[in-house]
């Protein structure tokens, strides 16, 4: 049987909030038994699931009353100063409490960073928290950090989110040494600039499996795991994918909505494009992890739909079983000591 | 009747040389009888040539002799010191000369910038110049340049660019005022690095239609018609995108082949399948320009086939009618006029 863990979850976040959150959480009860979960919310939210489920779950469904709200517009120094009994943050003090094994919202993303931040502290040897993502690749998903956390990133910080990402990609893909690869203009040594070729210089040394510079078509080769980059490229990437991947679709319809024709050959070929749908389905991919902190918090899309928020559970209950954050403490541990040896 | 331009061809150029450049030359000469080529080539390729065509184009297409040829691996600066009769070369050197309104090859990216940086100069007031290509949108291209020319650039360099991109947006698509973006890692005043926001703060005082940040999926919707980024960020975007489409297009070639049945329905949908390439057909959008210099230079992809590389002679035609590099000559000279008054 797998270990059992608890995962809190914010109720409140995200555009529709309870309404996504609490089915997926009773989904996620039903599916695996192993797992336990906190639904942390308004009080009068968390008494009409109360009333719902009649204790069906016993102790594996507990709640916890917060007073406060964050907006997905309100900036995150605020939230941090002012709303102290928010539903983000009540998830996320569960964890530091080690009451919960690990926390998901769908809440602001900089809020969720910024008080993750403040509540959990980052790991020793890691200077700043990343945001890592999963994209569908052409044999398995590749790994992508930093996607929006970081502008301006040093040599150093990129050589910690590659060890980082190599960590949650081994515990989710479960492989031995994911291959890193450095998001660059170009695939020779003298591309990129001066961090970039730096990050590439320390990652030949560093023990992680680096296999050099990508570009942004490597991305979805079979090459590599884990793709390294600051946070204002990754982001351009990341959602430059998303914009291919919905002018593609939005052709796809324009094509099968032509003539009567082409809607019946639309309908004949729906099984496959079905599938299509599907493997690039973002709700897939869903749960972008807050990495290099003293516990796993799982960013879930604000406009999740109830599986969505589910993928993002999974991601968090399976980065909770592999102690995600005490790997990269350990990895970090052993990178020193070899240094100092070297 | 349209205004008559001269383009100057490499032969020798990209992965198949004069075996795509002679068709796609001799199916312009076709196509347009306002278009005069010159021929750039080895001289046994042009004899050749000479031969076939029996002086059916008259003067319309003549032949230039290089004695040497620029290898696709061949660093830049070796080709500049050492290669002075290559085909890249000469080809630019007609449109020095005023012997061709402009050139296109499918070289190296690397030689062809470097040397049309030294053969022809940068216009006076563009410190670097960039290469820009068009992207398919939802409803007409977007122009995204730097795509790859240019690393670390500061906010000076990008408002150039945009200038530069609104130029050849104006010519290409015929508008008035191209709508132009910075690419950033979002929409707010306050994102990005420091270079970014400074150049935005530039770009809304600029007399451009600047329209503010835009994020990676803002590409492809119908906001911007111009993209502005560093040379990083741009090809990283660029190539993110060849990789999406990439992946998109292998998942529907699995999902049509998975079976008896699949294969008919893939049959069936083949019409709105071949659609949806024509509409994302790189070739569609080859040749990205040398934007900035005193002379317009295409280079269409070294990959490119005949209708490939028409699609980046066309541009040529178009940008040479246009005046593309005496347009924004002007419009610098405007700006500079402006900020003197202001």
């Amino acid at each position: 049987m797998s270990r059992k863990v608890t995962i809190a979850l914010d109720a409140m976040g995200g555009d529709r909030g309870p309404a996504v959150v609490v089915p997926a959480a009773l989904a996620t009860l039903e599916k695996d038994d192993s797992v336990n979960l906190i639904l942390v919310g308004l009080a009068d939210v968390l008494e009409q699931v109360e009333r719902q489920t009649t204790g069906k779950y016993g102790k594996r469904l507990k709640f916890r009353a917060a007073t406060e709200v964050v907006g997905m517009d309100e900036h995150p120094g605020d939230v941090l100063r002012h709303k102290k009994d928010s539903s983000l943050r009540v998830a996320i003090e569960l964890v530091k409490t080690a009451e919960a094994d690990a926390c998901v919202s769908s809440g602001n993303t900089g809020a969720l960073m910024a008080t993750a931040r403040y509540v959990l502290k980052t790991l020793p040897g890691i200077d700043r928290p990343a945001i890592i993502s999963a994209v569908p690749g052409l044999k398995s998903p590749t790994f992508m950090l930093d996607i929006g956390a970081n502008v301006g990133c040093t040599a150093d910080h990129l050589v910690q989110f590659a060890l980082m990402g190599s960590v949650i990609a081994a515990g989710i893909l479960d492989i031995e040494k994911p291959r890193v690869g450095l998001l660059n203009i170009g695939e020779e040594d003298i591309k990129g600039n001066e961090v970039i070729r730096e990050a590439g210089n320390l990652l030949s040394h560093s023990g992680l499996n680096y296999q050099g510079f990508v570009e942004g078509d490597g991305i979805f080769h079979a090459d590599v795991d884990v793709v390294v980059s600051d946070g204002l490229v990754g982001n351009v990437a990341i959602k430059t994918m998303e914009g291919v991947a919905g002018l593609i679709g939005s052709f796809l319809r324009e094509e099968f909505r032509r003539s009567s024709l082409r809607r019946l050959q639309g309908i004949a070929a729906n099984a496959a494009l079905d599938a299509l749908r599907a493997r690039l389905d973002a709700r897939r991919y869903n749960g972008a992890s807050l990495v290099g902190l003293n516990g796993v918090v799982l960013k879930s899309h604000g406009g999740a739909d109830q599986l969505a928020f589910e993928t993002a559970v999974q991601t968090a209950i399976v980065e909770a079983r592999k102690g995600v954050p005490v790997r990269i403490g350990e990895l970090l541990g052993k990178q020193s000591r070899e240094c100092i040896r070297a």
